[in-house]
């Protein structure tokens, strides 16, 4: 088993959903993939939070095994989002972004977590991705997150992220924006000649698709009779498929595509309740039982 | 291998795409199916035609093996539809329809015809879905197809059609219009308790969807670095799946997950190019090998 960081936003977030809200719950990009991750391996995690940030949170985090040691304390307050969702769940519309202390935020690594091999930059301004990459020491795999916000406004800067490293994670109205072609192959072709060799793209609930040198694999999302609330799902993603990798032997197309598939599996299970509520108490276990409903729910007898 | 029938629309098309644009173009809702189904057994096709029906459809339906005995030609026109779609392919806007000889249609079936065993009632109006099943006898398999205009408009009529049926396919946006709810799980629910004991939902580029007693099973699309013209899919996977459970053995789960995927790879190749150009020398071992890809891309090891 090897150790993970991950460095993203931290924040207390306002969600609405057609199933209910709730209000200051535990959220960020960092978080999400914190918890999920830390079901595979041991998560280090960089972000910045204000003076009030609830001691329960952190001892959540403890209790889940995170490494908060690159967790910075700064005056003022934590980070605020604020979002609802259509009937349909598929879209996130922001109510209100109160940036706080997030706005001044530059990623230091504590030394200890400078030769950590699996890093996972979570959608942050892609000059801060940047800054990690530049502190890392021969990390065996860099995985890059981002979003529509980076696309438009710092491209330069995310291209040259990008070129930076091992496999790209992004949803799939972000790979067309990113490309400009509506076609996910030749979105993909486009991704792949700039850097990375793996690209992961996020359909919600479409599932995933992986484009690789190995070639192209698709996994479904699972099921659910009720999605609570989607927020996180993505960063869920990211955190079951960059943990599974971790304790892999090697990153090959075997263990990409079961990464995938674990990153779906944990996704679901955020899906399932508001915030962080499912994937807080979730053990290996669940996940082993989800991931084999998977593999029935997929195969088909060859002809 | 058993013999199929199929009743629906057959029309002549001008389809523009931003790939192109066609003008007279063989089309219709049978003639897919029947394109598609002829690849694995013998289509008996219902539908009408006006006096203008260009030989050169006909000679190819004779070159594939479709039987026209049930064919009607009427005094006038051919059905015309006219369409074209957005960048991303997903929606047919419809331009112009001219029903034509369709508007007075109704099916007869050949005396051959009624001992038929694999029944495709393609999208037309459903008490002309419930005059066909009148006139069968003992098929083995009975399939429907509908769309958003019958749900709105004879709704009670659909329902009679779909309680008479074994198995139903609808697209994704059909379904939750039909069930009232956006959730598919709670939407299939809805349709597996008014009759069919099997529904696919198509949900073009994102797959197929089964839901059956044997539980759930998904299928991929075919990834296609280019889809020329979407026209004619549904119907081309409605005729991949049922002309596949026609040669199988017995309709059991591994023939239905099976029919699916050929459902997905036939329709794929109709995409790949204008109206039934494709289909039209389509061959099974062609098919056979996208097959092999399906399993291929969508398998993953089992932990």
């Amino acid at each position: 088993m090897a150790d993970l960081l991950v460095v993203g936003s931290i924040g207390l977030d306002n969600i609405e959903t057609p199933s209910g809200q709730v209000a200051e719950t535990l959220g960020g990009s960092a978080i999400y993939f914190s918890l999920a991750a830390s079901l595979f391996g041991k998560v280090n995690l960089v972000g910045v939070v204000g003076e009030d940030f609830p001691e329960k949170h952190r001892a959540l985090l403890a209790a889940r095994g995170v490494n908060t040691e690159g967790l910075q304390v700064r005056p003022g307050r934590t980070f605020r989002w604020a979002g609802c969702y259509d009937d349909d769940l598929n879209t996130a519309h922001t109510l209100d972004t109160q940036l706080n202390v997030f706005a001044e935020f530059h990623p230091q690594l504590p030394e200890a977590y400078r030769d950590v091999p699996f890093v996972f930059l979570a959608n942050i301004d892609p000059e801060l991705q940047l800054e990690v990459l530049s502190q890392v020491r021969g990390a065996r795999l860099r995985v890059l997150d981002t979003m529509n916000f980076w696309i438009e406004r710092k491209r330069p800067q995310l291209l040259d992220a990008m070129r930076s490293v091992d496999v790209v994670l992004m949803n799939d109205g972000e790979v067309r924006q990113l490309a400009g072609t509506y076609n996910l192959i030749s979105a993909a072709r486009y991704v792949l000649t700039r850097g990375p060799r793996v690209l992961v793209i996020k359909k919600g609930e479409h599932g995933a698709v992986m484009f690789s040198e190995g070639g192209y694999f698709v996994a479904p999302a699972y099921p659910l009779a009720e999605v609570r609330d989607p927020t996180g799902a993505g960063d869920t993603f990211a955190g079951g498929f960059v943990g599974y990798l971790s304790q892999a032997d090697e990153p090959d197309e075997a263990a990409l595509r079961q990464a995938v598939v674990h990153g779906s599996v944990v996704a679901s299970f955020t899906c399932q309740d508001f915030g962080v509520a499912c994937l807080a108490t979730l053990d290996r276990a669940t996940v082993a039982q989800r991931y084999r409903e998977f593999s029935e729910f997929t195969s088909f007898p060859r002809d």
